[in-house]
C-alpha cells in the first residue's frame, strides 16, 4: 500500500488507500493547547485515542448514529470514509466549563437544563471563533437544513454518550464534534470523539479525565486517557 | 413635577412621572466608548440624540412598528412606557464592519446577503459578550417564542430603516436594538435608534455619520450627528 499523506493535522494524519472514498486515519501522539501554540509527545496518545474513538464509533453505530468510522486496523490506525468535512466545530454542553463559563460567568460544573449547542468556524488563522446560525449561513458553512440536521445529530450523540458514560461512572461535561458531506450530500459524523474531544468527570470525585489536566497542567494525561480507555472496554 | 431619578446610565438617565407607567428620559451629552473606560462629553449630542430618536420612533410607528416611544417633551427629553428591559442587545447587520469584521476575518464594508442577527448579553461586568440563543434560553433571558419575536421585529425594524436612510442617502450598516417587556408581556422595542447604536456610512463618501468617529478619533461627532438630523428633517 502506497502512503499518501493527504493532511496532517495536530491530531491525526490522513491518507489516501486503494479503496475508492475510504481514508486511513493515523492516530499522532502529540498534544496540543492554545491553538497550536503549546505542544507535547505523549506515548500511547495516538494508540488511546484511536482505540477510544474506534470504540465510542461502533458503539454510536450501534445505537443508530452512523459516523465515517470504518474499523480499526492497527493500534494506532483506522479506516473512514472520505467525506467533506463541515468547517464547523459543533460543541454540546451539558455542564458549564472553559470558555462558556467565562462567557457568561458562570462557575464551572454549573449544570444546565438543556443541552446548549454551539458552533466554532472552523479557521486556525481565527482562532476558530465562536458564531452563531446567520454566521453560519453567511458564511456558507451549513444550509439552513444542514444547521437543523447538526443540532439534531449533536444532540442525539449526546444523548447516546451521556448514557454511556453514565456506565462508566463518568459525566460527560461537553465535547466537540465535526460532520461531513459523502458524495451523496448526506451529511456524516466524522474526525474523533476522545479525551481530547470531550470533557469527561469522575462522578465521585469530579477528577478531570480529559485534555484539561493537559491544558491546565494538572495531571498525567497517558494515565487518565488510559483509565477512560479500561472503563469504556468495561461498558463496550 | 418632582424630579425622581430611577437610573442613570452612560447616555441617559431616566426618572419616574405622575403618570403610571410612563418615564420621562433625558439624554446627556456624555459619549462613552470601550464600555464606559473612555468618556467625552459634547454639547448638544444629548439633544441631537432626543430629536433623532423621536424622529426615528415616529417614523417607525407609522411605518406599524410599535415602540415604547410617546412623545418628545422638550429638546433632550421625551416620554417613554415603562417596560422590563429584556438584557439583550439585538444587532442587525446588512454590512460587515466592526467586530463581525474581526471576528469571520472578512473586510469592513463587505454586504451581507441576507442581515444577520446577533444577541449580546446585556451585562457590563462581563463586556455584553455575543451569545446565541442556546444560551438566550439557559440565561432565561428571553423565551423561544420571544426568541422568535425578537428576530422578526429587528428584521421588520431593519427593513424600514434601510430604506429611510437610503431617502437621507445613508447606508444603514448595522444597529442595535433593546426590546422590553409590558405589564402584559407585549414586546416593545425601546431604548434609542440613534448615531450612537447604529453605523451610518454616507452612500457616496463612504464617511462614517455615527459614533465611529468617536471611537475611532476620526472626526467631529457634533457635526456628524448634526448632519444625521439635518437629512433625517428632510425625510420625516
Ligand atoms: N472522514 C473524514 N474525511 C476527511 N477529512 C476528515 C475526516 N475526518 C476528519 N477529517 C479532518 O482531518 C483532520 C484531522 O486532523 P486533526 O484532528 O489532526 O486536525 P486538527 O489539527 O484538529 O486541525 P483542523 O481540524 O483544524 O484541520 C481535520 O481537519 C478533520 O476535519
Ligand atoms: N422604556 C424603558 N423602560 C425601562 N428602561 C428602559 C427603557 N428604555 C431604555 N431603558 C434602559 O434605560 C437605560 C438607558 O440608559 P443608557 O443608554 O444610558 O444605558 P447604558 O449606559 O447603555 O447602560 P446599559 O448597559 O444599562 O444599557 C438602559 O439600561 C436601557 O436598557
Ligand atoms: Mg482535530
Ligand atoms: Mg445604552
Amino acid at each position: 500500500m502506497v502512503a499518501n499523506l493527504l493532511y496532517e493535522g495536530k491530531a491525526k494524519r490522513l491518507f489516501s488507500t486503494e479503496q475508492d472514498g475510504v481514508l486511513r486515519v493515523a492516530y499522532k501522539d502529540d498534544a496540543t493547547a492554545l491553538n497550536g501554540e503549546r505542544k507535547e509527545s505523549f506515548a500511547s496518545k495516538g494508540r488511546l485515542n484511536n482505540e477510544i474513538t474506534s470504540r465510542i464509533f461502533t458503539y454510536l453505530n450501534d445505537a443508530g448514529i452512523k459516523s465515517h468510522f470504518v474499523e480499526q486496523i492497527s493500534d494506532t490506525e483506522q479506516l473512514v470514509r472520505s467525506v467533506e468535512i463541515i468547517p464547523l466545530e459543533v460543541v454540546v454542553r451539558n455542564v458549564i466549563a472553559g470558555s462558556l463559563a467565562k462567557r457568561l460567568g458562570v462557575p464551572e460544573g454549573t449544570p444546565t437544563k438543556q443541552p446548549i449547542v454551539e458552533f466554532y468556524y472552523k479557521e486556525d488563522a481565527l482562532n476558530d471563533p465562536f458564531i452563531n446560525d446567520a454566521h453560519v449561513l453567511y458564511l456558507e458553512a451549513a444550509t439552513e437544513d444542514e444547521i437543523a440536521i447538526l443540532k439534531a445529530s449533536a444532540l442525539a450523540v449526546n444523548d447516546a454518550l451521556k448514557e454511556m458514560f453514565a456506565k462508566m461512572n463518568i459525566t460527560l461535561i461537553d465535547f466537540k464534534l465535526e460532520f461531513g458531506r459523502d458524495k451523496d450530500g448526506n451529511i456524516l459524523l466524522a474526525d474523533e470523539i476522545s479525551p481530547d474531544t470531550c470533557r469527561l468527570w469522575d462522578r465521585d470525585t469530579n477528577a478531570k479525565l480529559d485534555k484539561d489536566v493537559f491544558r491546565r497542567n494538572i495531571g498525567n494525561l497517558t494515565a487518565v486517557y488510559e483509565e477512560v480507555l479500561k472503563r469504556l472496554k468495561e461498558v463496550v
